[in-house]
């Protein structure tokens, strides 16, 4: 069957490398079996030196990178807790209406789209609501393209509100420090910068989240997402909760074998080049910045040169080019685009390719 | 790297169809592609046809079957709806304490552990409590290997009470008919007679479960299960909703192929054909039937002969011949096993292969 072969330059999925998907083709085994729960032990571990934490309860949540966020807020979260929630595009948004579900006082920190949130006006908010039982905020914003600093945020491990932080589309491709950072709990995906296809969300909760979900009054209100009861299937007791998803499972492994081959500080290196070459060069083009700060070299937001049509040119791109790049969401969509170059998709070649076509389609 | 190469014996995973591991290595697609819309799409055609439906909202979950369990609840209980469960094994426990994670009053069925739910029992149960929003129960009990009837439940779709139906281990394999049962919301999973590895968890809403679904008061607790929001990526309006997982589905896609290839009827009666040569052998190397009545073709419960020792067992028919088989849970846990023979696994030579081995261990 004729099946189109793209270059995946939008915003997640990225083209995984090309090890992962040899590793769907290892055969299928039991989610018990010794061997198996092997190459769990060694995604524990792999997850560890990526999420760069000691944390014991490290491991893919068994859903994409949505699931992993309502894992960290149905675990953290009870009827009625404060959530601070900082919010500059989508994802931000999605923690917030993901703490409504979970019956939580929601506090929003907002910042325009394109600007970061400035980490001080968080820890005010927090200051404000000592008793907030989360704050939390995505590190890299997939809607913008912008970056916000969370190293600050460590100040927040001294008070008795938990930090939960989103690495979707920071893991692999800029520096994610679970430890220095000293958050509660972070998630991501493993469709951006990590080069495996979507389907799994890689979490990492500190001891004092974990001794949370084991004292909460009322059990998760998920039972699929239940970290106390996966906790007992990860961990050594090897209690049956789901089946795992273990194809997908070789895959991530397969995915962080690559990645922690290259070395972190490569990987980001590359992501960095490839992305400053594409944004130095785009204006070039007619394209001008969407993000006014903090620009993210993995996902790079602009708003199309004057008199450009979105969907033609985009259409134009994938049926001539077979190249996809992402539209923009909210205000942006139809005037603007996000491109993304992350995984094995964040390649020199992947630069030229795109401003060859955008060359040929403007000209 | 060394990687062992079971033969899947146990209640699921079962060995995939080649032609599902070879579907892996198709290129990504962006879940907005044209042509990964189309594989969704025909996704959806095939899933009407295996659980005979002509219900709009079927669809693959993105989560394992316990993912699905959890999203027919979530999306059809609000708080304080009372919920009819049928209980004859740990599946059935399951959705009592899903059904309770919802804020549901359950009222529970039971039935002994290897014995089937009399229908007429779940009739009554809804009778005396005819508010009762759901009545849930599992079609095949993968705990004990029972298939509960369904179809005398069709009754239900006459009142206020929606039919929940678990077929994670009965879809491919026994008759699974969602119209004829009049059956609101009906889940499976991927890796037990379709065939395919665990990841995802197909689903079918009825109309009237859609327009509950679309008329709650509260959204479902779940955002990343909520089925308003699924539908509408899902459906004609396309609306990102989370990223699906691609070549998971790719997988589902091509392992559907071969299902409906082959034709349920045939499915069906290959799965009845094995199943049936194993149970009869079995009692002539001492083992004996733990599910007293209705016994499933395709998962075989059975107490383990005098003296023979479970775990010692198992691990010699695992490492001395790369059979797996499962282990009984609950109070059958230590003196029973549960064999599955289904998709892929459900073969001739799986039974010649397994009774063998065991010929030459209990020697």
């Amino acid at each position: 069957m004729a099946h189109a072969d793209r270059l995946l330059l939008g915003p997640g999925p990225s083209n995984p490398y090309p090890e992962v998907i040899e590793a769907f083709s290892r055969p299928v085994l039991g989610h018990l079996d010794p061997d198996f729960l092997a190459v769990l032990d060694e995604i524990g571990d792999q997850l560890r030196a990526v999420f760069r934490t000691k944390n014991a309860l490290t491991l893919p949540i068994s859903g994409t990178g949505s699931a992993g966020m309502e894992a960290c807020f149905v675990n953290l979260l009870e009827p009625s807790d404060v959530a601070i929630v900082g919010v500059n595009g989508v994802f931000g948004e999605r923690m917030c209406d993901v703490a409504h579900r979970c019956g939580a006082d929601v506090v929003r920190v907002e910042s325009e789209w394109g600007h970061a949130i400035d980490p001080q006006r968080l820890l005010d908010a927090q200051r404000a609501a000592p008793n907030a039982r989360v704050l939390a905020v995505v590190h890299a914003e997939t809607s913008t393209g912008v970056e916000n600093e969370i190293a600050p945020l460590a100040a927040i491990a001294d008070t008795d509100t938990m930090l939960i932080v989103d690495t979707v589309t920071s893991l692999g491709g800029i520096p994610v420090d679970v430890d220095g950072w000293r958050a509660d709990a972070v998630y991501s995906g493993t469709q951006k910068c990590i080069g495996v296809p979507p389907g799994l969300s890689p979490i990492t909760f500190s001891d004092r989240a974990v001794e949370r979900v084991r004292s909460r009054s009322t059990p998760a209100q998920s039972w699929y997402l239940d970290l106390a009861l996966i906790a007992d299937y990860v961990g050594s007791a090897r209690r049956y909760h789901h089946t795992a998803p273990i194809s997908m499972l070789y895959a991530l492994n397969a995915g962080l074998r690559v990645l922690l081959g290259e070395g972190l500080d490569a990987s980001w290196e590359r992501h960095r080049r490839v992305g400053t070459a594409l944004q130095q060069s785009l204006p070039e083009l007619g394209f001008r910045p969407f993000a006014q700060e903090r620009r993210l070299p993995q996902l790079t937001s602009v708003w199309l040169p004057e008199g450009a049509d979105d969907l033609k040119l985009r259409t134009e791109l994938r049926d001539h080019y077979d190249i996809e790049v992402g539209g923009g969401l909210g205000a942006f969509a139809g005037k603007g685009w996000r491109i993304g170059l992350m995984g094995h998709s964040a390649r020199d070649r992947s630069v030229t390719t795109l401003l060859g076509a955008l060359r040929e389609l403007l000209s």
